[in-house]
């Protein structure tokens, strides 16, 4: 599917909402429930998202539409939202994730991005030259698995709990050493 | 985490939401994507979880609790919803879907069910020996398991979009031969 920066938009649009029916209210332990060490909970990717909210995608995007001589990004830190949440409840962060996204997404309709625009240039710290319509591309994939993830995690919680369902359960089976 | 009613039903509770929040008003060719030839779009894990509202986790609950001389499952048909669901419209199967997991989850707490009746066995046509408690952990992994698929097929269509985020974005690359 060819990038659309309306559909985009509708999709991002979605996340906090979706996050919230899936979410908010739920209990502490399957909240912080993880896939094994040093792997995300749901709260932690909620962190995640908002840290990507303050700190990578519309950053990212100011930098290449200045189109300044550096267009480098800064580098994310995956891990920022640890000691930023500390001791946070989940409905504060859904509630704070909400409002930063729809802040970000209505400076982006804002921009009325041209298709020339979106094929403007920025480097990726690590990974070299990208453009602006990959960026945004990548900030809906980005929701999307994490979204994913959210839902693998908490399946994961009853991976003794099924018996030999297991066989017709692959979330429970397809990440043994998961990458998000 | 060992298996707990209250919580499951809360979880299964909050599904037909997340699905709105998700689906609901989406443009019709990425409500049909899919991950290839055979797989799921998001509308056909509509219509799956519809059939296991109708076919699958209640009737097969019953079956149990019915404690008869026969407690074998009748086979599910994974593809009942292709023609059940033809011509139909995302909004109307997300609207059913609502319908009868609130009717389902209303019979399922009615039941009152006990730790004993947790135990009690059933046969699944292909995997054999199971129980209640089992089969209603499997109704749980199996709502997440298609949430995370659902974002996984969304996210997929962008695939060719992010350049080389590619290396940062293991939804798109985790399942070359999607299982679910």
């Amino acid at each position: 599917m060819p990038f659309d920066l309306d559909l985009s938009i509708e999709i991002l649009r979605r996340s906090p909402a979706t996050l919230r029916a899936l979410l908010d209210g739920l209990g502490e332990p399957l909240v912080r429930a993880t896939e094994g060490p040093e792997t995300f909970s749901p709260f932690d990717v909620v962190g995640h998202l908002i840290d990507g909210e303050e700190t990578d995608w519309i950053p990212r995007a100011r930098i290449i539409l200045a189109r300044g001589p550096n267009v480098r990004f800064e580098p994310y830190d995956r891990f920022r939202h640890r000691a930023r949440n500390s001791g946070r409840s989940l409905e504060s962060l859904l509630a704070e994730f909400a409002r930063l996204r729809a802040t970000n997404l209505d400076l982006l309709c804002s921009w009325k991005l041209t298709v020339r625009e979106l094929d403007l240039p920025g480097e990726h710290p690590s990974l070299g030259p990208v453009t602006l319509r990959q960026l945004l591309a990548a900030w809906v994939v980005h929701d999307l698995g994490h979204l994913a993830q959210i839902a693998r995690v908490m399946a994961k919680q009853y991976g003794d709990e099924i018996g030999p369902w297991v066989a017709f359960l692959p979330v429970l089976t397809d990440h043994p050493v998961p990458r998000s």
